[in-house]
């Protein structure tokens, strides 16, 4: 099976014991998460061969960072070491009333600095047949818009798939910048995920907000939302996913995916969160496997969601489960 | 007071910490489970003399196991100690929607492996009035069965109560395998605990489920189950026990006695379950406490379940509770 | 802003990690705790400056205690350092079914020996405004009576004012001895903090419970003792307290004050239990708080409620929050 | 074979992980250790029988001692559990030029408390062939020189055996109490073990010291006071135990045995130290050891001075090892 | 550069914390560790391809242990996955007078049941030119010695270099039958690496030994050896490690290298062992490297021996090492 | 007393556990550490009062580092709370012939990027009589030399005593900048400390070296850098610390002052090495100990190196020691 590659930051996670807030311990977990590397690890734990791209710097703790992503089988190769630091992030796990806790600290970061020609991407795209970023990437330094198009324009040149998480960020830039560099970008995406809020803030789609708490939620600004976005960038796929708060550790996760105008609703799991970090990933993992291996377009979205529920109980940023037994949580899944 | 024996294999247990996945951490948490060690080691906690037979490596993690049983009060003196290797099994935390995933490496193992012969039941049973074991023991080896026999001739011999927990293990032995040892072994028993999925599968007895989670539960088949096996095995007290799974983190437990063809409901208890390993062998050292000090069978069966519902909140696999704090659950306990 | 004086016993907290019972582990994580001391670095969390007055003994234990108070920008300059051991406490955290368990070791610690000449009220009280102490400090040995007595007598003699927190501790002295106490030093107290069952117990106060599971709770009871007890001690404020319990891990936390005659009443919280040490200590702060700076009672007695329902997410004696956080718990705060 | 009785306290250890100091870490390590209780475990580890006898508290600390102690196999019935607290110690262990730090908190333990008829020296003694205390016993409370008398009485009235190791703690009493105590129970002691400086300050036995790390020691002065207290108090068996300071982690260990008027020298052991506490424990249980199983005077002095210096190798306070592993240090010995 | 193939068997390490014995914990780190494995990662830490071939359990332990292999960038993809159990070794480390202590969990493990046809060599080999194994991997289990014969003879008809290092156990299979087994296979090996002991033990040459500890070591005897075999079995390079035991903690490492009938002496490294284990396979790794990097013997025998001496200062069963790292401990070796 | 202010770069410092390398585990311990935070916390153990001046972020991390300072009891108010980031450092500690490892990431750090005018000297300064600070402080950015600069002049007006220690990093500054900058600072300079590699790198001193290592080293070039330095800089006092190194555990530490034209020799520690980080700390710590209490500038040294050769045995950057654990070395000090 040809490979997917994923292009983003990799940073160095550091986190409390327990339930342990910053000064009540001497200790830190520390293992490494970043959106477009959680999707590729996912990926390769679903079975599907992945390649990693990003920028880490070379003495120790970047070749630390590789090694694990390297550990779960995803492609390395292209990964560019150089100079600088790595991000980092400090993580408090919260409780019930007290929120999580993340001080970044990923700004200086090599990355970041990498300029688009540290990216040799018809290397890097030898034989693959899908190439997958988020809104992140290109906020997070001044060279990596200009890095993003390239891949995109070298993936398309090479009649990959485009696939774009919007994960807006606004502490990495404002919605006006958000929204010019990636309408820039939008002309080669052909897979699209965003949640509401993000669809609204870049993109101005202004529709009423799904509540999935709702005992019967209403899901058409949603399926508007879909529709326009798949019709004003000529995209093959809208993914919409939603998130309803019950309370901080107990959530729902649904979606919804507009495909040639029809959209499909996926019931939403209720689950308690042990940890929220990469569940989208996590549903992008799963929606890519399913995609990649033939599965309807409704079906994918079932399994990218049962992947999203299930990250919820593993820590860490980074989805660890197999197929099976993501299958598992989707078999046992009934409508409430 | 006359002490109980129990008889069966002691397993090493590896636990990652918290709720890690094993692919996240470099540690394990150890410590050392059986059903039948649970249940001595239940017992002495309860101050009822226990002694526990099994077969140990004799090198240093068998040595290390004996002095856990031993730290606990419990009687080692017959456990025999000699070459081989012990059994071992790994364990991950579930959480939600993600369930436990235990690791079994226990076959080959030198318990499994031990012939009747190396276990003198004569001088066991001095000082005992009471034979405990499961059906987990006969199933691990060719020799167990036979091993399982003469224990239970010695101890009908000597007059000693014979009980049984009927603990059906589908990866160790066919139900057909498993209902001709059983069935070979049944005339010596006194006391017998069940589950209703287990009592089906090896004995064949075909009764409507109870379901504990529907809000009014009908206990009849379950009755019906229990006076059945008493009356075809001529038992003293036959204990069909019940779970009800209202999500993997929150569980119902109640059994059912029935003793001189009457049988007593013990209304269930609802719990969160943080580790649900051990949960029966509570249920029995609660259960027969109550049996040794001259309870009647249904204040034994409340006991026995408040130390059951107790063991949910206990890690591990033993039942680290006293009399005071089981108490202290059935009496706080009222049917919902 | 002038600073609060809060006098009391510190005690070292050795607790098993996790879930573990003390005889599955070799390993203690500790701290400090103690209620006047965490009513003080809760303050000092909130912007407040506090001096926390207590003995301690001085090699190296006392130390460390000294310097985790000190850590949080406590004022320390006044614990005395002398001979002796200091108060320990073993904690075993609870689970559900399976309660809290905690053995008290504070027998005999240099504090509860002292007596009243080692505190030097004058320089203690330099720059102080506000003087806070809660009855377990008289309870605890046969000096610290007549200690609390000259702190509040110097510091009314200065127009402090003096605060109480009535918690009544049977374990450490009979109701009678606490009336007795109680009822010499609450000349001095401006404002006393209280629940309904001490209330009761100590001052004899027998007026209808509050129960706060009630789905419309009756408050007059709670009124009635809080009118009570401010008429008989000519009282500033009175503040009681009220604590429901739904499981032992989801908890309800009200209160009501009354000033000037007029009550008001706090809408409860509802939240999870993951430490309840300390939380009537991080009420006592954040209404302190309020107080301190300038608030009106009823936002003092919000923040304070706030603070105490906060507490329960953090582990240890001591409520670690700032007031941002505390605040954001407040405004989400909506009535059931 | 009978067993032999030990009598003594048993110390909750509270240990710093690795070489932090105790404002360096929030974490214990804790086991629990006890002169007395060393040697008790020591002999079990040897396979002889032993009996511990102290008094430790009823809740759940207590309970932990004395599995911690029974896990080994030491006899433990005839721990007296009543209320009070338990003796703590903390500590911080040393490195190079920074000495161990131990801080105490042994004072007011019920043990020190606990008066002589607490102790049924009859029924204790039963199958006992040997009785053995140190001399930190008596000087730990005012009932304990009165509960040795008793004990070392009620030995010598059954034909046991008494050896007794002097062990001088300047700061539980001083040397003329030690003198006082320890001569009212020499008439029943047949085994002597002591160092050359407690030898001197509590029986004022004023000989040349010997230092080991001479390259050929002379000694004489050993053998004199060898020869002085087994005349004085009519000894079996005097032995003389020597340490000598290479650097705090080098040092030395040597014997001296007189018995019969025969002296004999073991040649001193050269060790890494990786922990003192229990060495000289581990040499009583290794005498003990050879005393029991009819070794020589001069091989039981071997198989002790062996027995010690492994100990240094081992964390905590006991001397985890077997026949075979001390055997082997032995065999490999030579002299330097 | 082609690749170098290694096959044998890996295990999984659970070793107690710092240096604390069996008993004394219940807690493992655990990591993997296996000669060849430990060969092959050290070779890809030095840049050299590598590809590991063994049988590991499909369950997630051996999916673990395929990933730890795998992280370091070690070929993981003809690692065959099958039923069964992974091998297993408890480990306990020493601490001077007291020895390491290993208990071996391993027989029955699936790798050693394996059978030849498993091991597809003409796929393994792609893109390789050299293949190592042990000793220890054709006595592990009946149908090694054919699978090793298989891989040795597909290795040589493809013209690769084959090494092999004599590492003999006596656990595992006696002299006779290792010498009977390694004789049919040294008609394929280029390249020997074997000490003084295993070389007398397995092939019977009986020379003087080599005592690295003399002021003057005399090393006729061991060019006699490698001499010898060099010209028994037409080898192209023999390789005689020398280790010399100062203490348990202080060792020395040499070697002495034939080639072309001329033997180089590598002067020893004198260092601190702080784990001896994998130390001969850091050797290979080292020697390995120089040869696949076009050094000179002597220089791949100096690059080995600083390898080797370098990995006792690693924690573990792997040489985590870089080239400059190696290099620089080599350049600062001066014979002593 | 009056205060001694310290001014410099605190750092996060993140620590594999025992003697693991990066890639071998999931945790750290963290710590922080700056040379001149070093200092005053060395000055307040010893009973100095100091006060320590920075900037760190004001989000949780740099709160819990000022919190870590002020636990020992230094003065924090006038630590500047900004936004950006912290410095931190990795830290793999080394094991006889493998070195330390550090990996260094405090570029982009707030402190670095701080100007002059954010620090309020003539505020800072109340009730101080000392000023110290490294070249460490001006190496790491921009505004560092001014704000020295600034530092030192406002000092000398008060009539402050103004050391510095002359910690030339190579990888921060050239030594041709480090020049410029320190001769702009040496005017203000009354007490210089120095190692002789870096006195003759920055101000061009080139005597012969001390090799600690020889039997009876020869001082003369030490002697003479100190008095060329003092002579040139107008100097009250110069110290030249020394160092030797036996192997990488085992090193030497000596120190030569010159006051007054008169050069005092103080004859060298030797000593493990546990960290080696803030051993020059600790001596400036020590030697300002003994100039603030009055000592001769002999006794000043010799506790200076006392505190220096304690810290090489205390785990992180920070002497934790006290006044009689250092004298207590000292007096225990004998020329080798």
């Amino acid at each position: 099976m040809k490979k997917v590659v994923t292009f983003g930051e990799l940073q160095l996670r550091l986190e409390t014991p327990g339930l342990l807030r910053f000064c009540q311990t001497n200790q830190f977990q520390y293992s490494f998460g970043g959106s477009e590397a959680n999707t590729a690890i996912g990926l390769v734990n679903f079975g599907i061969p992945a390649s990693y791209v990003t920028k880490l710097p070379h003495p120790d703790m970047g070749r630390v960072a590789r090694s694990f992503v390297h550990s779960f089988g995803v492609e390395t190769q292209h990964i560019v070491m150089g100079e600088g630091r790595m991000a980092v992030y400090f993580f408090e796990k919260g409780n019930d009333l007290r929120p999580n806790q993340t001080i970044s600290d990923r700004r200086y970061s090599n990355f970041s600095l990498s300029s688009p020609e540290e990216y040799d991407w018809e290397a890097i795209f030898e034989g693959a047949d899908w190439f997958h970023f988020t809104a992140i990437t290109p906020a997070l330094g001044s060279g990596l818009p200009a890095a993003c198009k390239d891949a995109c324009a070298a993936a398309k040149a090479r009649g990959m798939t485009v696939s774009c998480d919007l994960n807006y960020r606004s502490v990495l830039w404002t919605a006006e910048s958000a929204r010019t560099v990636m309408e820039s970008l939008m002309p080669y995406v052909d897979v699209l995920i965003a949640n509401q809020e993000h669809a609204k803030q870049v993109f101005g789609i202004d529709v009423p907000s799904v509540e999935l708490t709702d005992s019967a939620p209403d899901y058409s600004g949603c399926q508007q939302m879909a529709q326009a976005l798949a019709k004003r960038y000529s995209l093959q796929k809208v993914v919409i996913t939603l998130r309803g708060t019950i309370t901080q550790r107990e959530n729902l996760f649904g979606a919804v995916l507009c495909e040639n105008d029809v959209c499909t609703i996926q019931t939403p799991y209720r689950f308690r969160v042990d940890e929220r970090t990469g569940a989208g990933d996590a549903f992008t993992a799963g929606f890519l496997y399913g995609c990649k291996t033939g599965m309807s377009g409704e079906d994918a979205l079932h399994f990218g969601a049962a992947s999203c529920a299930f990250k919820h109980s593993v820590p860490g940023d980074v989805c660890i489960a197999s197929v099976s037994e993501v299958a598992a949580i989707r078999d046992k899944h009934e409508p409430d």
